[in-house]
């Protein structure tokens, strides 16, 4: 291996505030890559099983890849990783913007944090130096004022600040990470374990210049994947209108979720799509480390009742959809006000607005009132009652208290029957993606390792169209989206490694393979220029297996099975209108599909990755 | 799939004196690529089980690939297959020369015989016509006689002719097919096949010129790789010597196969080696189409007794082995003449080899005498018992009938002890490779479809030093050669992968991946310009796959099962001489890993590949 990478982590224990640098030296690097097998790798080393997501013992990882930083669209993410508070499976989520590739230029590739500091403190990691400071100014504060505030701290506006708001400090099991306000690690309540922590932030800055095997190579591949963004079609579409532009295309193939997931069509969606957006509330288009395609919106209003800060980031598509047809909200500047006060606060909008969907299904169907609800009422379609349920989960105060739990331990805690519209896998609340419409996205929330999960799961639609490089894949003929056969499996399992490849190398699904405008050949030569390895898609296909089979390791060492892996009641039963009306998952149908995977994937009856499987991914150190 | 690979398939039916023209499509096509996969494919799908594979029943397959016939070093082989009169398993055998190209330049990319002719006939297809011939004149000809005479009937001298000799008439189960004497079908008895059905040979000429999607690419590759087998190590050496060099080399390594694979030394090394070849018989080098490696050695010799005709071809190492150190024959005129007999009667001379060896062994230990042999000794290091053993041999007279059977059917016929020195692996008898020196050869040999295989297998000695492309495979670190561990059974299963691309594709392995000129990265590129398929290294491997999964299937079927994934009883006794004295392989550590392949390969523990492991690879039309 010529020119090969070798790079550093930094791990540091809070609870007696010493750090230290770990090289783990090439051939670790190449066999993980970057991301979600670096999480996975230190999670099932050095984490004892049955620990309490919440207490001292658990791992908190941040980790970029060995291309992270790299100037191509999309190679600037990080992954945030540990056993999650809200599921007690393996936690990771992914966030785009410029901590990631800052941490790289401040000479690190990830950060593993032990312990639990005595007080808060946050850490202040810069040209490879690093201090974990006194948080006291900080602690109790929204995540702009941190961001502000650390800014004067280290007196540098340039510092990246990944954070948590006052959820995460409150231990909120859907409380997000985030970096400069708009960019999330949303998923899985990795906020809460940073605040278990007391764990503030981590300030990062860099002025090392990454080096590349072939700088003359990845400038021309930066160039040519930027030409490409301009005209590959599914690239056009996002940077024309972001992620809103999916909101009218679901609703008309009737799967833009509705009504707590009952509905795909939602009546009010002309007044939230993304020609409403961009007549109403946008301001501006903002972007990652590098990228082009420039997906980021940002909205402002001077509304009185709604004001909307630049700053504060403006809804995605899946915010959209759970804090809008979800709830039957059409109230384009209300929604846009949650977002900011999820974000402000450091809550999920994904599982904030799927708590509230329950919250007033329950309402609607009696099993909870108005007695439960401090005499306020929570009916669909009532955009201010998502505002105040927001603050109130937020704070952790009223009915927001029982709703904080999230949906499945609030319908616990509610009983009553309350359960019945808990709508959760492994206990996550679910991202906007109706599995009725689109099988596969089914079977990846079903078999995801952290619950549902829209972001490592192949899409559907693309099979369908058979778009992008799917025929590198060996996927050679449109895959019927409705189907659970042979065909569904197979090409599920494909599409999972492929999509997989940008959580191992914390790639922008929205420019990277298989469907955006990077090409499998040109990620290979990508990878190649970057780390100097001779690398193929065949060995980062292996690499990626890697960050599936291990996930699942870790699960099953916590006691999950097959039971798990399903998805929610109600796409078991038959859309009532809408172009999709009568369509449904058959569940006899879809076990057999996941047993079928099971068994394609090398993992046993009990969904263990055999001894074989683990031997052919070099796992044997995963053998119990 | 744009400017995508449309072929044609030319089906023959020898009983009815028909033919007629499949083209299978593109999906097909870019499924399986050429080579084995097509020979599986049709055996699979339309031959019943347990056929005699001497009936008119069995089905015969000639068949090229996707990319046979571009004008790039290696890329110019073809394979022959049926059930195999030597093991009754799948049988399979790739030969290079010119007649696989010339099958593409007449139209065609396969060729399948089914029936038997009521007479010997021959096929002659030119441009896409077809003609079944009247064989009269050449029948019980030899090769060389054959093909003059064919010459002469089509008036064209460019015409190239794959043949059987006496011994393919004679229905011997290691008569082989050959081309231009000195390219030959050597293993699995596919000469006999062509016996059974009548079929003296297959004359092709054609002037189609190949069209490439991109054909200036096709040039650029082929420019490049020529230039790369100019410098790169593995090829020089073959350019220098051919395969003749690699007798030193094993011999100093401990593991020459010598006096019926007892040792791995042999004290007359140095009177057959290639500095000996090259300064005594030597005449010129050959070549294949279009490749510029030129390993192919031709001899000649005045000599009365041993003469020899540069027309008639020149040992390659498995013949200096076998008709050498394996008889301890250090005679090189002699075993060139044996070499030469072979060639022109149409014996394959590793099969030839390791039955006289046997006979040898059995005759040191009294287990056959002169009483059994028409009154002539056959003890190591006779060459001239060699030469007449060969002739009896292919004319199936006096000993040479029980001999022609093969090592396995002869030790049974001679009883008294004989299976003692019997060495073979599902009946076919093994190329020259010791398995104690490499036990990842060793499992190749074990788990090969078709008996002992050395094409089809990684080679260890590659793994030890981590030469050419392994790495883009994900094998970073050197593999030790004598474990049977974790990393060997990883290992051998991504170079049985690796390896087996050349068979899928009909690729030299002398050129091309994992260890020669040929690097993955440019293969692919080479796929993509010659079909304008945009491929990876992921989907050849899966093709790959599929041509290791359909054999085996086949052999499922056939009733093999894995107390027939086995290595000789030898190799698990110690060598008692030379460097690696005292090396064995444990039995247990080996059955061990037998297993283990078997789990990771997605196939049960009774070998048979899974259902989950068939619809992966679109196979589940093999789903019993």
């Amino acid at each position: 291996m010529a020119n090969g990478y070798n790079g550093r982590i930094l791990h540091v224990n809070l609870t007696n505030s010493s750090w230290k640098i770990e090289e783990p030296g090439e051939v670790w690097y190449r066999t993980y890559m970057g991301g979600s097998n670096f999480a996975a790798y230190y999670l099932l080393k050095e984490l004892k099983r049955d620990v309490d997501p919440l207490s001292e013992e658990n791992i908190l990882i941040f980790a970029c890849s060995v291309v992270t930083g790299a100037p191509i669209s999309g190679f600037n993410r990080y992954t945030v990783a540990a056993k999650s508070p809200l599921t007690g499976a393996f936690g990771e989520t992914e966030a785009g913007g410029y901590w990631g590739p800052e941490l790289k230029f401040a000479g690190y590739d990830a950060v593993v944090i032990k312990g639990r500091a005595s007080k808060p403190v946050y850490l202040w990691i810069h040209n490879g130096d690093v201090e974990i400071r006194d948080a006291g100014n900080v602690w109790g504060k929204d995540n702009w004022n941190t961001l502000e505030t650390i800014w004067k701290e280290v007196g540098d506006k340039r510092v990246r600040v990944a954070s948590i708001g006052p959820a995460g400090e409150k231990l909120i099991p859907f409380a997000t990470v985030q970096n400069d306000m708009e960019h999330f690690n949303g998923r899985t309540g990795m906020g809460a374990v940073m605040g278990s922590k007391n764990l503030k932030a981590i300030a990062v800055r860099g002025t090392k210049k990454l080096k590349f095997a072939d700088p003359g190579k990845v400038k021309e591949i930066t160039r040519w994947h930027n030409d490409r963004i301009k005209t590959h079609p599914p690239n056009v579409g996002l940077t024309k209108y972001g992620t809103p532009g999916l909101v009218k295309g679901l609703n008309n193939a009737g799967i833009l979720p509705t009504h707590n997931f009952r509905d795909g069509v939602f009546e009010g969606v002309d007044k939230i799509d993304a020609e409403a957006y961009h007549n109403t509330i946008f301001h501006s288009t903002g972007t990652c480390y590098a990228c082009s395609v420039r997906c980021k919106r940002r909205v402002a209003s001077d509304d009185e009742k709604y004001p909307l800060d630049p700053r504060f980031g403006g809804p995605e598509y899946e915010t959209l959809a759970c804090l809008g047809s979800l709830l039957e909200n059409d109230n384009l500047p209300a929604l846009a006000r949650g977002n900011q006060l999820c974000n402000l606060m450091g809550l999920d909008t994904i599982s904030t607005g799927c708590t509230i969907a329950f919250a007033m299904e329950c309402f609607e169907n009696g099993i909870i009132t108005e007695k439960d609800t401090g005499g306020r009422p929570i009916r669909f379609g009532d955009a201010d009652a998502m505002l105040w349920l927001i603050e109130d989960i937020a704070n952790r105060r009223g009915f927001g208290e029982t709703l904080s739990l999230g949906v499945k331990e609030a319908a616990e805690k509610i009983g009553n029957g309350a359960e019945k519209y808990a709508f959760h896998i492994k206990g996550s609340e679910l991202p906007a993606h109706d599995g009725r419409g689109k099988t596969g996205m089914a079977m990846g929330y079903a078999l995801s390792a952290t619950g549902g999960d829209h972001v490592e799961t192949p899409h559907d639609t693309a099979f369908q169209k058979n778009v992008g490089s799917l025929e590198s894949l060996g996927i050679l003929e449109p895959v019927r989206p409705l189907d659970t056969d042979y065909d569904k499996v197979r090409y599920f399992s494909l599409g999972q490694k492929a999509w997989g490849i940008n959580n191992c190398l914390c790639l922008c699904n929205f420019c990277s393979v298989p469907i955006h405008a990077m090409t499998f050949a040109g990620l290979v030569d990508a990878v190649t220029a970057i780390t100097g390895w001779n690398t193929s898609l065949f060995e980062i296909i292996r690499v990626t297996e890697r960050s599936i089979v291990m996930p699942r390791v870790f699960n099953n060492r916590e006691g999950f099975s097959p039971k798990d892996d399903r998805v929610i009641r109600r796409w078991h039963e038959s859309f009532e209108n809408g172009p999709m009306k009568g369509k449904r998952i058959d569940e006899k149908a879809f076990r057999d599909a996941i047993d079928l995977y099971y068994e394609l994937s090398g993992w046993d009856k009990e969904g263990r990755p055999t001894r074989g499987k683990l031997v052919d991914l070099n796992l044997e150190w995963l053998i119990e």
